[in-house]
């Protein structure tokens, strides 16, 4: 099924809903002006609190209870769930949409940068089982995805640089006209605004290939996030800014194993964007995580194909990724090396 | 994806499986000679108790943090979970392994002669919410089926009895060689496991037709089940007596409503198997619920179109059934009218 995706200026106060609703949100947009009015046109409605909490099985029985009895009277072949709400509220609205009923109708509102540019395109649903991200979960695209920038810039312009290292990944894996440097003005949420068609674009042309993870194709999407994994858990890092120093971790990883030339490496670098980024105390910080820790937290990893084997994405030039099975004690190894070479950088 | 049907008459003792296997199996094949040995050939198993309970939403998140626990080491993408059981455990374990992951290689081995007939095929897998029965669930087809002729035989022969039903609902969608009289002799058991292989034959040329419920073609699989799941819930009668009386309630109401010719009903009727089911006191006990609760069960129906109108299956002649829209209403009309009836007929 392929995902319509609707990009609006204008909010979705005025916009015709099916009677058959039921609007999972972020309890966070009921500050946003117009929206607790909105909210009343809907026949059933379900505040959350966005967060890995809402992810965690152990509260699911629970909030399926309550959306159970808030549905009740709603005809399954009609119903729609749509879901408000960033990447938390959108991974549970949109497992929730894919189970009810043996799945209904799914739009997603997202409303932060991160769930507009990624986790509300290609389908993937997931919640947390003992603590382990993302252990369960579905592949149920939406029918339609509202991009509505009056949402998106009601975040705090940080989330917009935050955002931005996703934005840099597409553009190292599908080219530069994907996150193109000139547009990138002073203000990071008016280029992201402008860049999304593009990015969307770029991330569903990799999913369509492999839209339920079989070939391992959509595993190139994962650049950056074998390491930006491990920064996010131990050093409490938001997403985005996990998988900015992920991504430079990954790049100077590819140039120091030559699969990258100096030249090569220079113009993925030559982007603007990574100018908020670096130099930063945060990227030497990344690296100076305990070896046991970046161990047992590689070890983690959903992606792992054996017990000491990683699928770790490498880059030959802008637009040209590659996958190669790597042993976690060599990435080890690459942590030491990059952080040697930082503490000469930095002094 | 096709599912793989294997018909065998030896144990799977022998079996080659997988190393990255998890069986889901019910705790009574423990008293099935052998199955301890074979148990131990996995590397992890988890055993559980059948009936609703298990498929219990409030249960569910303690079953996945076990089983997330005994699969810790399992790489996600060779992965398979082995369900050994009946229905229930069928639509537990086809859940866990269409969310596990976001889906891993499922092989059914059903012990019941209603699974090894209806539920380990079609890929429908279910939980129930707040006492509502299958209120989630995926459609998620098995990659492999094992009937295995010494599980299947390992039944007291009244669960062929019941299951029975199921056939002649079978016999009746897709015509007299799907359940021809004359394999039916003395022995249910052994008549059935001649059957299998068409009985099946004739559920998945249905199901592929509509995979996913969406165009409405696989709602002839529910013949005799709207009234059926009455009698279920109310009665605690097994499920595929149930099926029975709903079935024989089904074919009267067609007739009652000139869809049916006495001929043609008549021909349907002379089905030996129908012997063991009639003349019952059951099926006027069945008939005799009172109307409140009826309509109450009717309108919990998951197939319920609008506040009122039911989806209810009827039959023009052998080979021949068709959908209609229904009040609830006429239904109970319908309910009186044959209880009328069978005091005439029965005395």
């Amino acid at each position: 099924m392929k995902t319509k995706i609707i990009r609006t200026s204008r909010a979705p106060w005025d916009s015709n809903w099916k009677a058959d609703s039921l609007l999972i949100y972020d309890r966070y947009l009921l500050k946003v002006p117009g929206f607790r009015g909105w909210l009343k046109r809907f026949p059933a409605s379900y505040g959350v609190k966005a967060g890995e909490e809402l992810k965690d099985i152990s509260a699911f029985p629970g909030h399926l209870s309550r959306i159970s009895r808030l549905t009740s009277e709603m005809a399954s072949r009609r119903m729609t769930i749509l879901v408000a709400g960033g990447g938390s509220v959108g991974d549970f609205g949109g497992f929730v949409a894919s189970i009810y009923k043996r799945g209904v109708r799914l739009v997603h509102l997202p409303t932060t940068w991160l769930a507009a540019i990624d986790s509300s395109h290609g389908g993937k649903t997931a919640l947390n089982v003992e603590g382990a991200k993302n252990q369960i979960g579905t592949f149920y695209p939406a029918s339609e995805v509202y991009l509505v920038k009056p949402f998106l810039m009601a975040q705090p312009p940080e989330r917009a640089v935050e955002a931005t290292g996703e934005a840099l990944k597409m553009m190292i894996l599908k080219g530069s006209a994907f996150f193109p440097p000139r547009i990138f003005t002073k203000d990071p949420s008016e280029a992201l605004w402008t860049a999304l068609p593009k990015l969307i674009q770029g991330k569903m042309s990799i999913v369509e290939k492999d839209p339920t993870e079989t070939s391992g194709f959509r595993h190139l999407l994962n650049l950056g996030h074998t390491m930006g994994h491990v920064f996010e858990a131990e050093l409490k890092m938001p997403h985005g800014l996990s998988v900015t120093y992920g991504l430079i971790f990954a790049l100077i990883y590819s140039r120091s194993r030559r699969d990258c030339s100096e030249k090569d490496l220079a113009a993925i670098f030559s982007h603007p964007a990574w100018r908020m980024f670096l130099p930063s105390a945060l990227h030497l910080r990344s690296l100076s995580i305990p070896p046991s820790r970046i161990r047992t937290l590689l070890l983690k990893d959903k992606k792992r194909t054996s017990r000491q084997l990683l699928r770790f994405i490498f880059v030959r030039k802008m637009g040209k990724p590659f996958i190669r099975e790597i042993g976690v004690d060599e990435i080890l190894d690459e942590v030491a090396r990059q952080k040697r070479l930082l503490k000469v950088v930095y002094g």
